[in-house]
């Protein structure tokens, strides 16, 4: 028995998300790993019909009939659409349908009979139109699986992994929210992540400082040695090897991130610039500190180019290939 | 005629500045561009020999016997130093030489007698023991040349040119003092020096956003509409092709830079860490809005390395070169 296959979400149906999946399929039919989509078979045929891709699509009963028929074609494990899908222009009507695609793979996530959830990008605003009560994907996913602790946002590329502790606040609520405690919680995550998730059994992380040269000796703010200092000494009394505060400018560079694992940063931009910056397109989010393995591609909807075939389905790809690794490690005898 | 060579200055003594000033005419002695070092004769030959390297010192009499004589001895321009330099201990004794090597650099270019001055790194700690005012480098440039604006910092790349609004304060600070008036002085500032510097005619001006997605419609910071979008109006009505504000995280990606020849970024990482980010030892410092043409590296003193002969002249020949290309464009008749 090889690793089960993976489950991909079908996001909104009126974004970029049914043509990666074609996309996707066709770019791992023979390397694997094998998927499930979880979609409507007909959305999805007559979008390769549309685009004149040569994808057949075939309803699935489960796992293990998708991952017999994953060489030969697409298989989808059916969540009916309420109305038919229109490429760039959402449908309230449909949420119900994008979130019990969500609902399905995790289930079988935690079931065990899939490796791994992989989720295409959601549109938040239609969702929060319908009642959708969760500040995103992430939280939604925390609650399903009945996580007690936020679940931790790892960005990962080939060159580069990073965890920002704030995340989608205003710079100056990043400010006036940051702790002690959430950078420790966060780095606590982050090194469990990379354990299991990655298999390094001594995870470098290193931990930026908030102001520009890290503050230069309290020069310019003072929140490295009130703030960042304690959390690392209390992450390395807690066994990881956390280091820090550094310069956030000059811990980026080729010689820089060849000494750690994974970069602890505390806002948005101090994470997602250097990734983004040094690759775009094959960014992988990963959702850390769930008890199933859940990745993403770094990218939204794309609403404005859905359903013209021209979105790249590079960062999926590597979401899927991420996820069937995190797989193997957590199912070692399958993969054995 | 040819263009006049450039004036290089000492830096503090104790730091990376001499050895890095032997190394880059090492570098550019046969392809140019010529300079003259403002510094010590002795203490230079001295260090040459330390470190075994065969660059023959030479003392001149001004500019034009440097220019003459450049492609076989490095040209120097005396300074003496008042005390012996230590490598790795800056003596505030020496901050007289230090001052007047950049003191004699600037009266040169306003002379026209150099095209153009190019900083070695000084110490702040040790210049201010000593009773120095002004904040850093550019203010002291500033001052010796009477510009009435605060000087304005590029950091220029092969990959990317930014400039910060706000620079060495802590972040807290960048967010309560930036405003719209600021950004727009900046944007100007880069406007006019991306004309009068690289000959750009019409110089596109990508401006960021302060917040995670620059905001994303007023959903996290209002920083965007209240101050940065009246900002990219006012210039562009007088005439600056800026626009934005852009989301931080991905301005910065290859397919965005090459939609503008310079970011002008809200913040010190913001701009420094995609430029560093890129690319650590090629990067260029420029200040704009000084009737001189001045370069330096995008490093500093490195007194933990000094003397050894280890560090990289990249950055400083970087400089040297792009100060020639702007000098080029001030002295277009000698350059024909």
């Amino acid at each position: 028995m090889s690793t089960p296959p993976l489950a991909l979400t079908m996001g909104d149906p009126a974004g970029i998300g049914g043509e990666l999946t074609l996309a996707a399929w066709a770019r791992l039919r023979t390397s694997g790993p094998a998927f499930l989509a979880l979609d409507d078979p007909a959305r999805l045929s007559a979008l390769a019909a549309r685009l004149g891709w040569d994808v057949p699509v075939t309803p699935v009963s489960g796992p293990e009939e998708a991952a017999a028929v994953f060489t030969d074609r697409l298989p989808v494990m059916t969540v009916r659409l309420p109305a038919p899908s229109v490429p760039g222009t959402p449908d309230p009507v449909n949420a119900p349908a994008v979130l019990g695609s969500i609902e399905r793979a995790v289930a079988l996530a935690q079931a065990g009979q899939v490796g791994g959830v992989v989720t295409n990008p959601i549109s938040k605003a239609t969702l929060y139109r319908t009642g959708f009560a969760f500040p995103g994907h992430t939280e939604f996913l925390g609650a399903l699986t009945g996580t007690a602790e936020p679940p931790v946002m790892l960005l990962a590329s080939p060159m580069l992994r990073v965890v920002p502790v704030t995340i989608h606040v205003s710079l100056r609520r990043a400010l006036d929210t940051l702790t002690t405690a959430e950078i420790v919680r966060t780095g606590l995550a982050l090194h469990r992540g990379l354990r299991e998730g990655y298999g390094i059994e001594s995870p470098r992380i290193a931990v930026a400082g908030l102001n520009p040269h890290a503050g230069e000796e309290g020069a310019m703010g003072d929140e490295e040695p009130r703030l960042v200092v304690p959390a690392i000494e209390a992450l390395r009394a807690q066994g990881v090897d956390a280091f820090g505060p550094l310069p956030p400018d000059t811990m980026f560079t080729a010689r820089a991130r060849a000494g750690y694992d994974a970069a602890l940063c505390l806002y948005h931009d101090q994470a997602l610039i250097p990734i983004k910056t040094l690759d775009m397109d094959g960014g992988v989010n990963v959702t850390l500190g769930l008890p199933i393995v859940r990745t993403s591609p770094d990218h939204g909807t794309a609403f404005g180019i859905a359903g013209q075939g021209i979105a790249d389905p590079g960062s999926l790809v590597a979401a899927l290939r991420l996820a069937a690794d995190m797989a193997a490690r957590r199912f070692p005898k399958a993969a054995a």
